[in-house]
């Protein structure tokens, strides 16, 4: 029998996971994998901008060489029993000196400023899932974003 | 100019990684990815057991069929801003039940007993390349073991 003690509803985890997704210089971990399918994982600074996840890389790196194949990742933010998983697809890059709301939305939540990096870039991340967790009595109902909505109480 | 205040020496950062992979009840970060090259990223339970990560997680899993298939992971264990990333194989995988040697050390230090959950295996994951940092400063001199070799001081 699980023990659901402590078990947060639906509305509470959504207002942590956002709470959690905003908060100054925090990190997300970002899984990708190369088109020959080797895993890739890597932590960056993440700016919550607009329900996107925006991530400032080296062109050059093997997250953006993945993602601009496959445009496919799987962030992860939050200690391991405080979790939030976020399927998510490559909606946009752009070099870091070419947008300047962009630019000003990252710098006012990471805790470095990108935009003078030759070679970076923005990537910015659809999330089409998102889940969140601490305990294992969470795993039910940890879907709070499902084909990029937002669940209400009332959806099962 | 980068600031090495504080950077640890290679003997300090594997003494460091040590004692966190050897941590009791902590958990590792594995990404994964699927013959289609889609990445999966999950947090699971660490043993470290013989300079091997021996995770236990149920034979349908994503993370199962992924390492069954591509025989690659990529983990991590620790907060962001103190990390241990290590590039690693399947070697074995290993019915919960079958192997009572392994399924001790793994219950001494995990914080659960996968060993009666039916459809359970124990994945060993033998690291190929284990780096670790703090923050962007201990970029250099990350890496601690290569071709699955510890490095000692002496080594570049």
């Amino acid at each position: 029998m699980v023990d659901d003690t402590g078990v947060r509803d639906r509305e509470t985890r959504t207002a942590d996971t956002l709470a959690m997704l905003t908060t100054q210089a925090i990190d997300v971990w970002v899984a990708t994998a190369s088109a020959e399918g080797a895993p890739y994982l890597v932590p960056v600074s993440l700016a919550w901008v607009d329900d996107r996840a925006v991530i400032a890389v080296a062109k050059s790196s093997l997250t953006a060489t993945n993602l601009m194949t496959s445009r496919e990742a799987r962030l992860a933010v939050g200690p391991t029993r405080d979790v939030v998983m976020i399927d998510a697809v490559l909606e946009d890059a752009v070099d870091v000196a070419a947008d300047e709301a962009l630019g000003a939305a990252y710098i006012a939540q990471a805790d470095w400023d990108p935009r003078h990096d030759t070679g970076y870039v923005f990537l910015v991340l659809r999330p089409e899932r998102i889940q969140a967790w601490r305990e294992a009595n969470e795993i039910p109902g940890r879907t709070l974003m499902r084909d990029g909505d937002w669940l209400t109480e009332m959806e099962a």
